[in-house]
């Protein structure tokens, strides 16, 4: 495999089941891995920065695939385009230095995770924002929120990976959490270094009992040094995510 | 019938027959009805302002209905959203005059076409805005879209309805046509006294032929003259447009 190709990539998660070849279901690798195939006539692999859940969106997923042939770029990107579902799309398709990783590589990760709060949410939201009925207490969820900054052991905010990454170190450095509002409307936006499995909806779920008065923003703290799963809330929903940007420091 | 109520209603019209009941296939109205009388346990006829073809969309759709008994207004309100699918959405109830009708007191109509124009929609605009693949000139669309403004007979412009209302008064007044552009995004307003069967969606598919340069802007004006449906653009398609607002004058 002689040349290496990245792609930015955006979907709307609600048909698949997830980014990553599943047994059980179309997943969004597996439909552009059959695209590539067909159009270059060779199996191809696609690495992604990272999986996405069943049911969650992307605007900007990177990934990279290697060939033996150099590519006809422009070609390529149109020629998958028109064979993939509208549902995904390739924004871009450029190439890349031979060791270009779209994983192992990224340096930093933006989710926004999207909340409608108000009686009645607007019909084309309901696939891409949670809908949360009654007012919910954002200035409570701020103050937590500033908590699960820097540098921090997330375990109590990961769920097990089915590949059984339990061995995967947990600490990682949440070095932005910003609230946007507008209406009804609420945009939650995580950056990282990296991001454990379910971490975003895991702390979206705790930031939620937060501001619905289950929990205290200072509980926060000591659900971190807990360590232990158990002690953060249910992960939120996947329909209100949105894996955002990649970082490549580049 | 004593008691009569305004309600404004959006929608997600991918998967409906459109607004009017149709024995092809499940309607809003009919959606709306069934649910009402589920609520008030008595058959509901709901009058709209106006109809919405298979796969238009609306913010604003307006329609009254009549009932014997007064009703609990924030209860049915509630129970009419929950009882709803999630595509349909009641946004407000209220008391209405009893003379109020929908259709006949509306004074105004706004409908706005969003067009993408660029190689690569992103996913979640498929739905809801038409896709032109290669740049179309605004300009000349802008320029043709000043020919239709102003009082006109827009025979040319209207498909026969189904309801045979052949023998309606062909003339209206084009108020306002906008172009709002924000990157590949483009939405054009249409607002005017009152619009014909399929009227936007043939504008848009004037307009459009102008934008690719089979038309020129001034052709407008003869098409209007010939007062002959031929002489006009093919429908655009129906995903791109919502009924906006309807406005009574209040």
């Amino acid at each position: 495999m002689k040349y290496n190709y990245r792609m930015q990539i955006a979907y709307d998660g609600t048909p698949f089941h997830g980014w990553q070849i599943q047994l059980t279901g179309l997943s969004i690798q597996e439909i552009l891995q059959n695209c590539l195939a067909k159009i270059i006539r060779h199996p191809i692999t696609v690495i992604g920065s990272g999986r996405t859940d069943s049911g969650v969106h992307a605007v900007g997923q990177v990934a990279h695939f290697k060939t033996h042939h150099p590519l006809d770029i422009s070609k390529v990107f149109k020629s998958i385009n028109s064979l993939l579902p509208k549902e995904i799309r390739v924004l871009s398709l450029e190439n890349a230095p031979i060791d270009f990783h779209a994983q192992f590589n990224a340096v930093r990760k933006t989710y926004h995770y999207n909340l409608f709060v108000g009686p009645v949410q607007p019909p084309l939201e309901r696939l891409y924002a949670l809908h949360i009925y009654s007012k919910i207490d954002l200035n409570a969820m701020q103050e937590a929120a500033q908590f699960l900054l820097g540098e921090h052991d997330f375990t109590s905010f990961a769920n097990e990976s089915h590949r059984g990454s339990a061995a995967e170190d947990p600490v990682r450095t949440m070095e932005r959490i910003d609230f946007v509002q507008s209406g009804g409307n609420v945009r939650i936006e995580f950056q990282g270094n990296g991001f454990l499995y379910k971490m975003v909806r895991n702390c979206v779920g705790t930031l939620l009992e937060v501001g619905t008065g289950k929990r205290k923003p200072a509980d926060i703290i000591s659900i971190l040094e807990a360590r232990d799963r158990r002690q953060a809330g249910q992960a939120a929903p996947p329909h209100g995510l949105f894996l955002f940007h990649v970082d490549y420091g580049d």
